[in-house]
C-alpha cells in the first residue's frame, strides 16, 4: 500500500492554556497571517492528506470549538477535562482513534509553521512498516529539549534534559513534538503510557519506549528548527508571523510580482497575486484578496476580502473592504474606501470618496469627495451609478438612489431622487456674494474674540 | 547607610556642540522615541533615584535651558563658558556640587540608552566606601576608546588609546564616560584635575588617578556596549532610536499586547498599552497615548496625546491628535481625524470625518464625510453632539452648534443653528433634474475643449 | 594623456530576455528607486564621464528603445537580432565602436549597483596602457562564477567553473562581467572572439585571452560583490532596491536630515533633502521631489514630483502629486492631496482636502473637506484662491473660479462664480428644523426594516 493510499487521522492538540500570552483569548485563537493558530494546524493537516481531523481542547473552550466548526465543519472536538499530559490529551480523542485509520498524525494547535510536506514525510515511514515516527530537529541550542536517542537507524528513546547523560546532552537532534503512529497500534501504545514520573503526567514521548518494547520500528524524520517553533508568548507570536510573512513574500516574488520592499508588505495566508502585479511599500492584505495581472497596489493601501481586476490601480491610501470588486482597469485612488460594491471596468474613484453597498458602472467617474449614504441609522440601502455617469465633486448620493447611464450630477449636489439616464441633476444652494462683507466679518470676529 | 538612603546629585553634561549632526538645533534637543536626548538623560537620572539634577550647557543655549526647565522644573542650568574639557564642564556646576550630596552621578545629555538600573549599580559601590566608580563596557572593537586599567579589583587608570602599551591595548574593557563620585570628595577630586596634556584640557577621566593618589578606592561597573552609545551624527541618532524602539516593542509584547509586525510599530517613550491590545502593522505613537484593554489599532494609524478606551477600534488610516479621548467601544475609522474631542461610548466616526473641539455623545453616529467647522479664521468654537444622534453623511456642522440627543441631521446638510433633542434638521439645496441635459452638456464641453 | 582627457564610449548591453522575472515587461524596464534598470546603467555611465552611449537591445524592444530615447536622447540603440553571446551583443554596436573613442566601457542594463567611481577606476588602467580591464569581485561563494586567473599583476584568463582546476576553483576573485577595452583595440579583439564552445556562442570573456595572445596588458579592478549584483528575478530586484535604498538613506543622514526610522523611508534616485529636514517613519518619495531646509515630512506621506519649501509641514497622510509646489511654511495636513498647484507661503490645507490645478495665495486657509472641482468630465480648469482668503469647511470650488484676496467662503458652500476680494460668498441650503421629527423618522425606518 502506498503512502497516499493510506487513510489518515490527524489529532490537533489545542488544549494548552497559554498563560504566558497574558491574554483573555485562548492561545490557539490568536492569529498569524490573518488566520488563527489552530486554523493553520487544520489547514496543514488537510493539505498533508488527512482524511479526518479531531481536535482536543481544554474545558469550557466553546470559542475554540466554534473556530474548528467554522474552518473544518464536522471535525469532532474532544475536551480534555483534566490537564494530565500530552498522551492523556491524545486519548481524549479515543473515539476518533477507534476509527480504523492507517495513520495517526499528532500535531499541535500552537505550532503553525510545520509545512504540509513535512507532515507527509512524517507519515511516510508508517507505509514502510514503522510503528511510530517522531519529528526531530537539529537544535541550534538543544538546552531544555528532549534529545532523540538512536541506535543505528532506530530511535530508542526521547530523553528529557534532566535525565540525560553528558553524552546524550551533546546530541543536538531534539524532539519536535509531532508524531505519526501506526493506526493499528496507536490506541495500545497510548494506553500503555504510564505516569510514574515527578509530575504524575502521561507523556506522549513515552510512546517511543513502549513501541521499542513491543518490537515496533521507531523512525525519525527531521525538520528545520524554524518549522517546529511553537507559540507561547507574544514575542513568539510575532516571530511566527514574521516567518510566515517571509514565506508568503518569497512565494509572491517567485510568482512574478514586484514587491518594491518585500519586508513592508503583509500578506494573509490566502492572498493571490497575478503576474506583473506591482506592490509598493507598506501594503497590508487581510484575508480573501485576489489581485489580477498587471494591477498596481500603491503604497499605504489596506485590502481585505476584495477582488482587484487586471490592470487596476489601487491607492496610495486606499482601503478596500470585504465585497469590493474592482473590474479591469478601474482606479481607486487616495483616501478612498470601497465596501461591498462592484466597480465597473475603467471606472474612477480617485479621491476622498466612500462607496458602500453600491454598483458603479463602467467608465463612470466619481469626483473627489463623493459619498454614498448607504445607512439611515437603521438600515442599509444601495446606490446604483450607471455606465459613463459623471458625479461632480463633493456630491452626496442618498441611497436608495440611482444615477442613470451617462447622467451628470453637478458638483456639491445632494441627490435624493433617481437621476434618469443622460439627465443632469443639481441639488445645491445658490451662491450669494456680498461685496466687502469679508472684511467686516473679520473685524467682527476679532472684536468678539478680543471681548471673549 | 544603604544605597537608597544616600542623597544623590546628578550632573548632566549637555554642552557638546554636535557639529557632526549638521543641524541648527543643538544636539541634545534632537528627539528619540518622542523625547529630546537631554530629556532621556533627565528621566533616567530621576528614575535612578536622584534627589537633585544640574545641567551644564554651552553658551547661549537658552533653548536647552528651556527644555530642562520644562522637563525638570527647578533644576539649575549652568553655562560652561569655554570648552576646556569634561572636568571643567562638571565644575561649571560647582555650586550644585557644594550641596553636600552623598553621591554625585555624572551623565551625558547625548547618551540616552543608559538604563536607570545601570545608574543605580554605578552608585552602589559608593555606599560600600568607594571614592569613584567608572562605568565600563566590553567593547566589540575597543579601538579609540580609553581602556580601564585595573589592579586586582581596583581601577588604577583610564588609559587613552595613544598612550596605551600593547598589553593595555589588548584590554577590551573600555571607558563608558559615566561616573559616580563620592560627594565628600567630588569637589577636591575635580579641582585636582590638571590640564598638562596636548590639548590643554581638563579631563574627567583624570579623576581616577587623583582618587588613586588620595588612597580612595576606585571601582568599575560594567554595562552592555549598547547602553553607552552616544549620539554624534544622524546615523547614530537613528541607531539609538532603533534600540529604544526595540526595548519598547519588547516591553509591549511582554505586557500582553499583540504587535503583528513589531518592527513597524513606533512607540513614544511613554506609550501605555492595555492587555490584549492588538496593533496592526505600521502604527506611529507620538507622546502621551494610552490604549485600553482589548482595543485594536489598525494599520496606518497615527496617535498622539490621545486616550483610547477599552475595546475601541481605531483606523486603519486614523489620526488621533492631542486631546482625543475615545470612550469604550467607540470606533474611529478610515481617513478620520479627531482633535481635542471626547467621543462617547460606542459612538461611531467611521469614514472621512474631521471632529475637532467637540463632544460626541454615546452611541452617536457620524456619517461619512462629516466635518465640524471649528474655526472661523479667527477663533475656535465647540460642537456638541448628543447621545444617540445621527448625523447624515457629508454634513457640515458650523460651530458653535449643538445637535441634541437623538436628533437626526439629513445627509449633505450645513447645520448652523441648534438642533433640539429628537428634532430633524435638514439644510441642503433641493434636487432639480433636467432630462436629457447631460448629453447636451457633454457636447458643449467637448465643443468648448475643441475650440480652446 | 590623463584618464579624464580620454574620450569614452559606453556600451550598455540590455538585450537579456529576463524570463526568470516572469514578466511581460522587459527586464531592464523594471524599476528600482523610481528609475528603470537601464536608466541606472545610463546614468552611471554618464556620471563616470562617458562621452557617448550606445545601447544594445533584443529584437522588437521598441519599449526599451523608447526609454533610452527619453533618458539619453540621441544615444543610438542597436538590435542584437540573434542571441549569440555577449561578444556578439557588443558587436551589434559595431558602428558606435568605429567612432574612434579612447576607451570603451561595457556595462549591463541589469546591473544597476555599480558605482560611477568604480567605472572610473575600471577605465583608469587604459590610460596607463592596458588593453583590457576586467571588473572582478571577491565572491563570498564563488561557485558558478568565472574565476580570474592572474600571473603576477596580469590577468591571463577568465576560467569558467566547469573548466577550472581544483586550484583555480579555490580562487575567490571572480568575473563581474563589466569590462573596459582600449578603443584602439576593441573592434579587433571582439572580432577575434570565436565560438568553439558547447553552446556555440561568442563570449566577451574570451577577449581576455585574445588580448594576452596579442601581447596587450590585461588588468583587473576589484569592486565589492554587492556592486555587481545583477537582476534576474523579482527577489534580486528587491535585493537591489534594498541596497539602493540603503545608500540613499545613508546619504540623507550624512547630509543632515533626521530619518527617525531610516529603514521605513523609501527614496527615489533623485530625492533632494535640505538641512534639518525631519522625515518620520513610513514615507515614500517618488521621483522628482525636493524638500527645503527644516521641513517636516510626517509619517505616512507620499510625495512625487513635488517641491516642498523651507519649514513646510507635510502630513501625516498627505499625498503630493506632480506639480505640487509648496512655498515656505505652508502646511499640508492629513488626508490631503495636492496636484499641479502652487501653495503660497504660510497657506494651510490641513484636512481632507483635494487641491488640483490651482493657485492658493499666501496665508490662505482652506477648511477641512475643501475640494476643488477641476474636471467637468471633459476638460480641466484652474481654481485661483487669493492671499489671506478663508474657505470654510466642506466647500466645493467649481473651476474655473476665483476666490479673491481676503475673501471669505461660508462653510459648506458650492462656489461657482467669482468671489471678489474681501467679499463674502455663501452657497448652501437653508437649515430647516422640525421638532420631534427624528423620533418619528426612526420609528418609520424601523417599521420599514421589520416589514422588509
Amino acid at each position: 500500500m502506498t503512502a497516499s493510499a493510506r487513510s489518515c487521522l490527524t489529532i490537533v492538540l489545542a488544549a494548552g492554556e497559554g498563560t504566558r500570552m497574558r491574554s483573555d483569548i485562548p492561545k490557539v485563537l490568536h492569529k498569524v497571517a490573518g488566520r488563527s493558530l489552530v486554523g493553520h494546524a487544520l489547514a496543514g493537516a488537510l493539505e498533508a492528506g488527512s482524511d479526518a481531523l479531531a481536535v482536543v481542547v481544554g474545558p469550557g473552550r466553546e470559542d475554540v470549538a466554534a473556530e474548528v466548526a467554522a474552518l473544518a465543519p464536522g471535525a469532532p472536538v474532544f475536551v480534555q477535562t483534566e490537564r494530565r499530559g500530552t498522551a492523556h490529551a491524545v486519548l481524549a480523542a479515543r473515539e476518533a482513534l477507534a476509527g480504523g485509520f492507517d495513520d495517526v498524525l499528532i500535531v499541535y494547535g500552537d505550532t503553525p509553521l510545520v509545512r504540509a510536506e513535512t507532515l507527509k514525510r512524517l507519515r511516510a515511514p508508517l507505509a514502510r512498516g514503522a510503528g511510530v515516527v517522531v519529528l526531530g530537529f537539529e537544535a541550534g541550542d538543544p538546552t531544555g529539549y528532549g534529545r532523540l536517542i538512536s541506535e543505528g537507524s532506530s530511535l530508542v528513546a526521547i530523553r528529557e534534559e534532566k535525565d540525560a547523560s553528558d553524552a546524550e546532552r551533546a546530541i543536538k537532534l531534539s524532539n519536535g513534538g509531532l508524531m505519526a503512529i501506526s493506526g493499528a497500534h496507536a490506541l495500545a501504545l497510548l494506553e500503555g503510557v504510564g505516569n510514574a514520573n515527578a509530575k504524575g503526567e502521561f507523556y506522549l514521548t513515552d510512546v517511543v519506549e513502549g513501541a521499542v518494547r513491543s518490537g515496533l520500528a521507531v523512525a525519525v524524520e527531521a525538520a528545520p528548527e524554524a518549522e517546529v517553533q511553537g507559540v507561547n508568548d507574544r514575542a513568539q507570536l510575532a516571530t511566527v508571523e514574521a516567518e510566515l510573512q517571509r514565506r508568503l513574500r518569497a512565494a509572491a516574488l517567485a510568482g512574478g510580482a514586484t514587491l518594491i520592499a518585500p519586508e513592508t508588505v503583509f500578506f494573509a495566508h490566502d492572498t493571490r497575486l497575478g503576474r506583473d502585479v506591482v506592490v509598493e511599500p507598506n501594503v497590508v492584505f487581510g484575508p480573501g484578496v485576489t489581485v489580477g495581472d498587471g494591477a498596481v497596489i500603491h503604497a499605504f493601501s489596506h485590502l481585505e476580502g476584495a477582488e482587484v481586476g487586471a490592470g487596476v490601480s489601487v491607492g496610495p491610501f486606499a482601503r478596500l473592504r470585504p465585497g469590493a470588486r474592482l473590474a479591469a482597469k478601474s482606479r481607486v485612488g487616495n483616501f478612498v474606501e470601497v465596501k461591498n460594491a462592484r466597480i465597473g471596468e475603467g471606472a474612477k474613484l480617485n479621491h476622498l470618496t466612500y462607496v458602500g453597498d453600491a454598483e458603479v458602472g463602467p467608465r463612470a467617474n466619481l469626483g473627489a469627495g463623493t459619498i454614498t449614504c448607504n445607512y439611515d441609522g437603521v438600515s442599509k440601502f444601495r446606490t446604483v451609478i450607471g455606465a459613463d455617469a459623471f458625479v461632480g465633486s463633493n456630491s452626496t448620493l442618498v441611497a436608495p438612489v440611482t444615477v442613470g447611464e451617462g447622467a451628470y450630477v453637478g458638483a456639491g449636489s445632494v441627490i435624493v431622487e433617481e437621476v434618469p439616464a443622460d439627465a443632469l441633476a443639481i441639488g445645491r444652494g445658490r451662491q450669494v456674494t456680498k461685496e466687502g462683507r469679508a472684511a467686516k466679518l473679520r473685524a467682527m470676529q476679532k472684536a468678539k474674540k478680543a471681548g471673549a
